[in-house]
């Protein structure tokens, strides 16, 4: 394992591609899907079952985990790893995101963000310099640079002035940084769905050189038409050879419609949150376990998954426990959940790798098509 | 594996015996604690995490399961086994107890209770020749007969009369049981604290025989001293070569106590139960996870212990994630008390065998009174 942190496309299909992360901590196949763990846990899961799923890398949320328990008792603690006994790779976001839709009295100015925590209303000052520094304490592998999410709809006037904010930070970012063996930073693409603010912002990020590259601004209400638009274009503006990670993305044919169009990493917590309310992911679409016309149904929820849900359980038991509210339902269902997403990654890498992206597309569409469908 | 059920006594230190029960669902080996599982799953934690636990049985709720999901619909998917993927031994308990607590508008008569469901109100009528109907439907390895747990305190003409309800419904239990293959029938043993009442319903249940006796309505108020008094009497009423069960036994140093006046078989909600609210036994005493002082403690909860909560985190880890109400948190907990009641157990059938079981007891509550005691 290299000390260095580095990355290896092997092979591509149209704007797809696959290959390998390699961090001290461990390698991170691509395109890979990071489960959230917000508060030093994957929620409703035992870290050794998510690495079961097929996880590599995992996303920790830098606003809570500041807050509670606090970067400088996770530091004299161990780090995070050690925290929350997972040894393989964690990426952090910046807080930047959460602090703007989760804290209270939040000011936003040219040094950063002043906020009240909505856990115990304690005040705080996060700025790129802190954000980096935060990161660095909890020991992420990939830290992520400080921006400003651009909320959606923007107009072009306010997408600008957000996204060069953003530029100046990432800037700082960087600077404060450093160069910490093993460790990367990723600068993160703003411009809201504007082609050439998005290549402004590509530029910019460019020239002050990061070890990867978000697409950030998307999957904030804009659709998946909309969204789909942007990263027929957005991805190609950022490094080739360097990691393109799309931020809080999402439902299967979205991370299907995003590595098309050349995302090698997402994050979402749709499978957690998902499966701790009865809703299940499965190659034939969605199930709303709550349903009573699973009450009597003695099939596994999904007969292609090899989860513990599917191979132990009918669907009637995983009716009966949503119903009643017990905890073994989210366990299962998000279990059953972040299965399928590790799952839908492998494929999408083995279709990439044979070339047969396209097609894998086709079967995934009609698969769905033809199954039991429950929107969410 | 034999076909029947039957008890071996393998060695006895005192009033103390450890022993095996055969089953056709595999060996329970006494003393045994056995975990709760009341709606069809032990709350926070997977069948196969209950098992490296160390436990052979589980208990079911007969009331709960019977109004959801429903006897005949468990019955019709499989049995209880395969509905909750547990296929080992599971004992039921009649729903007397729990019909007398939780259901609403009941009335008791001669011929059972009727009631209305807690969760829907819909009307029910359990009898003894009902309870034992679900019990079988559900597809217990052990069936109780159904009972009135007699509150406390009670005068002695209160608990007589009802201690002689339930040795007609006993009788009528039993009538209605038959002599499936491989199935028991466990009568309870009723009377207050009153010897006279106690001797009175061994005799009877004697009389009508059972593969298996019940000390019932203890553990519902009357303090450990008095328990422990009537325990010094009641166990040894029963026949000594069938399993004798504590109903709804406790705490740990209350399994001491019990083990010591002859009983083979406990159950009790206060492992899982404290483990969902912070709350964990140990050693050394119980501790409240939701302490302050643990913020910072690198220390594992129990280092005597291996459960994975203890193997993997920090006291400090727990109490973050109590604090920040993860389902982790009870998630661990509860594995971590099930771990130290069965090592318990262990510990306690070992010392039997050993002959030893009095220096056992005086290690036990040394090790707590020098230990970190939070009681609960």
């Amino acid at each position: 394992m290299p000390a260095a942190f580095d990355f290896l496309v092997t092979a591509a299909d149209g704007a797809a591609r696959t290959g390998v992360i390699r961090t001290p901590r461990g390698v991170v196949r691509t395109p890979a899907f990071m489960p959230v763990g917000t508060a030093a846990t994957v929620k409703a899961m035992l870290p050794e079952s998510v690495a079961a799923t097929g996880a590599d890398i995992l996303l920790g949320n830098t606003y809570h985990l500041m807050l509670r328990p606090g970067a400088d008792r996770v530091a004299r603690l161990g780090g995070l790893h050690r925290f929350m006994n997972w040894p393989r790779p964690i990426l952090t976001d910046s807080g930047g995101f959460q602090v703007m839709s989760l804290a209270a009295l939040r000011q936003i100015d040219e040094t950063g963000v002043r906020f009240r925590s909505h856990i115990d209303g304690s005040a705080h000052h996060l700025t790129p310099e802190r954000s980096v520094e935060v990161q660095a304490l909890l020991g992420a592998d990939i830290a992520m640079a400080f921006d400003e999410c651009t909320p959606f709809p923007a107009d072009e006037a306010t997408a600008a002035a957000s996204m060069r904010l953003s530029m100046r930070w990432a800037e700082r970012s960087r600077a404060a940084f450093g160069d910490p063996p093993g460790r990367a930073l990723f600068g993160i693409q703003q411009g809201s769905v504007f082609r050439d603010l998005r290549a402004e912002s590509a530029a910019r990020l460019r020239e002050i050189g990061f070890h990867g590259y978000a697409v950030g601004g998307l999957a904030v209400g804009e659709g998946q038409e909309r969204m789909f638009e942007v990263l027929d274009y957005a991805p190609g503006m950022l490094p080739e050879d360097k990691p393109r990670y799309l931020m809080g993305v999402g439902k299967p044919d979205d991370i299907l419609g995003a590595v098309m169009r050349g995302i090698d990493m997402m994050d979402c917590v749709l499978p957690t949150r998902s499966g701790r309310t009865g809703q299940a992911f499965t190659r034939r679409g969605t199930v709303n376990l709550r349903n009573a016309r699973h009450a009597d149904d003695p099939r596994p929820l999904d007969e292609d998954c090899g989860c513990p849900a599917c191979r132990h359980y009918s669907r009637a038991y995983l009716h009966h426990v949503v119903r009643a509210g017990e905890m073994i339902a989210g366990m299962l269902l998000t279990w059953h959940n972040l299965h399928y997403y590790q799952d839908l990654m492998a494929d999408l890498r083995a279709a990439i790798a044979a070339g047969r992206l396209q097609a894998f597309a086709a079967e995934f569409h009609a698969r769905r098509a033809a199954g039991d469908i429950e929107p969410l």
